[in-house]
């Protein structure tokens, strides 16, 4: 058995199924950049059949990068596969990514068809795609709830069809690693071609145990592909977290004796970035890219203790690409630098117009903040891509004060539609205030959900990177806006929100 | 063998070591009051040795709960032990937990040793403390890195000499789980004596195998009790995560058959206790205790989807203490209902100085915002208990304001030492100010590390619950403030932060 395990990253498709997590065509492709320097080797980048906006995406980033697979989901149909192979014209290497349910429940329920139906389903599924790639990917839903013969019956005919990849999820997040592992073991055992795909794990953490149900189906089920996600983004408790599943692997080599293609200095600028776009946080007690993780990234310099803790240390905080961080502009740096900066953090603006309009933004910056860092950059850089991506509701201006005693007060200039509007409200604290103010015009109706600040970087002379979760009519959106100042931060937050639950964007969400 | 596991909260002395969540002693009574709720069988509440307020604090929390084992760690030597035996003293049922490194390397350079002398301390250390108890736990540190041999003759004769339980740490997070397991079924199987005491587990998340890595250690070892913390709190990555192990065997207990004392109807009220009371935010995506680990605890209601989800759900929300938030007092609320409250929510204020002074606070707040929540008053008594420990800086008023195209600007008036303040200053944002203003008089030095700030209930009329991290001389503590103005709550959190930096402790941190 070979040893060389692939690594498929579905942070843009399963992570970005996360109430809350929903990201621009733009913001998928940077992510799908940092996805090929870190050297996966499959990027999921979404559901082309969901949206017009999954379809876009997709195509944009079978565009943009080269080395890895790019892959599409789809439902067993040749509608879903088209517009999948559609998706992926572009691609230089292309997977399809194609899924039938097998549980009683779900064939009688929500297919309304008999087992022979869905088995002949899958194949006909299989033989179609192969007209557009010979990477085809077969996961049977909820399979873990299905009969196994006739998931041995479904699993022989899609492969002797030409499925090159089988999938076998616990969507659920009720697996234990032996139980699992063994399940996939006696798969491959029973199913007589099972050598001629390479069998793939895909764990949901619901009881904390997707890392371990993971690896345990790559050790006992002989399994050679992970499904993963950055930070473990993804519904509920999130999927398996990349990171963990490629530091366990390096870390015990000599246990595991099993080789990754990814470039793991480039885990935490992966991390930092799927976080700030997402507006999801990472708690310092997070495994690898916590800010906790390593003692001495979280500021501690404690001699003595110290010492004793770098004998105990299993991972070099440097491995996983934690730096100091830098400040790297400052008022005076000209374009160039600011441009050579950009292309070293990988970010690549398509014209000289959205670069020019990425440098103003720097020097406005520049004038308020005398130190910018590279997190810095990344905050302006989103939000030119946010304003390049055609917004309605945009901020103008902001003033707001509160004294002790007083009832805080903002006024706020921003614009609908180009249309500019003035407002002024009181409220328990400047952000209800500034909200307060925004709703007496925009009157969207959004529910504040979750509100959180973060500073990017260190010092108080950081801009505080505020997330916002608005829901409304049952969809729930999080805006993202940074600024030195956090009220203002918050208002380029609430607006963002509202301009993300004003694009509508109707899309199905597969349990795989 | 026997089906009950032995839950060994660790969240205040291990979880406690993690960098920046040190607890007051009135934190650390509330929150053993919850793991009582909580119904955990042993809470280690410190290290007595440590310093004077861990010593203090243990003596606290064996005065206030009364059905948990109340534990102390202590090195190996009769100063500790003593120590820890005079802390525990009014405990209703009381453990000791001493430890000795048994590794070449940690025998050799730390403690000077020969095995030969480090096999007498061990015995003589056990034979010293039941003079006090004889609930004894010992600890072999770095026991994964010691010779086996040695080890198994050291844990032969602690048990010899008395020792109850045997804990098998796994400090620096490196075991996987089928070797974890294995060696703790040999060890059992080597030591003629092994049944006489109870097998523990201990286990650090470096590679995201803490929970999966108890598991294997009580499944395959025949570990029957499990250390672990509220959140995973816990230095790098944390510890094992309590409520993930529980919530793993209730889910799964037809595969573990595995029983355990615990109400998990009060794991997310510990949960977001200990989250507050520390300033380390939960992320999202966490198990169980997540803002999104279950669908209708986000707020999601999308219909038909979640219908679906439904048939998917593995535990129930409510199961673990998911609560709606509800509106429980407001401005009209009297004395009589508040201290109902109060008493519903387990706080209990020592004083009805306290619980007056406490009261005059939810006045105040209830004048500015008209919905309290129970988060809201849980943040009250915090403040209201950091007041009570002898503040040092306290904030009398605030006034700021900030405008596009100005320089943000703030008044301060604060108390150093009963003494009045006022301080003006600029900066880059209204905290920025803030933190300038106070530094101009306070002049601490202090270096700010991480700022957050979490909307405490949903909506804009939310109180901000503010974390600030401040380093200095090499130590780290988080200030946590809370207020419906969050330039105010970050102010609250700063001084508080500076409170804590001014109440020198020198403390050890073991890594057992």
């Amino acid at each position: 058995m070979n040893n060389r395990l692939i690594i498929f990253d579905t942070t843009l498709r399963d992570g970005e199924q996360s109430p809350g997590a929903s990201m621009t065509r733009e913001e998928k492709v940077r992510i799908a950049r940092q996805l090929e320097k870190l050297r996966v080797d499959v990027i999921e980048a979404g559901f082309a059949a969901a949206s017009q906006g999954d379809f876009e995406a997709i195509r944009a980033i079978a565009t943009a990068v080269r080395e890895p697979v790019v892959c599409s989901l789809a439902r067993a149909n040749d509608r879903d596969l088209s517009r999948a192979a559609e998706a992926l014209e572009p691609a230089a290497r292309k997977r399809i990514h194609t899924f039938i349910a097998t549980s009683p429940l779900h064939m009688q329920v929500k297919l309304r068809m008999s087992p022979e139906q869905v088995l002949e389903q899958a194949k006909l599924a299989i033989r179609f795609a192969r007209n557009f790639t010979d990477d085809i990917e077969f996961s049977p839903e909820d399979g873990s709830r299905s009969e196994e013969d006739f998931l041995c019956r479904v699993l022989e005919n899609v492969i002797a069809e030409g499925a090159t990849t089988i999938n076998f999820p616990d969507t659920v997040g009720y697996a234990v690693p032996e139980l699992y592992g063994e399940t996939i073991r006696r798969l491959r055992e029973r199913i007589p071609n099972s050598d001629k795909a390479v069998w793939s794990v895909h764990c949901h953490n619901d009881l904390g145990l997707a890392v371990a149900n993971s690896l345990a189906g790559v050790m006992i089920g002989g399994a050679r592909q992970v499904e993963c996600t950055i930070n473990g983004l993804g519904e509920r408790a999130g999927n398996t977290a990349l990171e963990e599943v490629v530091m366990a692997l390096r870390t015990r080599g000599g246990y595991f004796n099993l080789e990754c293609g990814i470039d793991t200095t480039q885990i935490v600028p992966a991390s930092k970035m799927v976080s700030q776009i997402t507006g999801f946080a990472v708690q310092p007690n997070k495994a690898v890219v916590g800010a906790n993780a390593f003692a001495h990234a979280s500021g501690i310099h404690q001699d003595g203790i110290l010492k004793a803790r770098e004998t105990y240390e299993i991972m070099r905080a440097e491995d996983v690409g934690w730096t100091a961080n830098k400040i790297v502009l400052g008022k005076l740096s000209g374009r160039n630098a600011f441009k050579q900066r950009l292309q070293e953090l990988g970010i690549e603006l398509d014209s000289e117009a959205e670069i020019n309009a990425a440098f103003t933004r720097f020097k406005e910056l520049a004038d308020r903040k005398a130190e910018i860092f590279d997190e810095d950059i990344m905050a302006l850089v989103s939000g030119e891509e946010a304003a390049a991506g055609g917004e309605h509701y945009r901020l103008v201006s902001l003033a707001q004060r509160s004294e002790t005693g007083e009832l805080p007060f903002a006024t706020v200039v921003f614009s609908i539609d180009g249309v500019e509007h003035s407002a002024v409200a009181t409220g328990d604290g400047p952000v209800d205030a500034m909200v307060n103010a925004i709703e007496s015009k925009a009157q969207s109706g959004a529910e504040l959900v979750l509100f959180s600040i973060n500073g990017i970087s260190p010092g108080t002379q950081s801009q505080g990177e505020v997330t916002m979760r608005l829901a409304h009519s049952g969809r729930i959106v999080n805006g993202v806006g940074a600024d030195p100042d956090i009220v203002v931060a918050s208002a380029k937050a609430y607006l963002a929100g509202l301009n993300k639950l004003h694009s509508k964007i109707e899309k199905l969400n597969p349990q795989v």
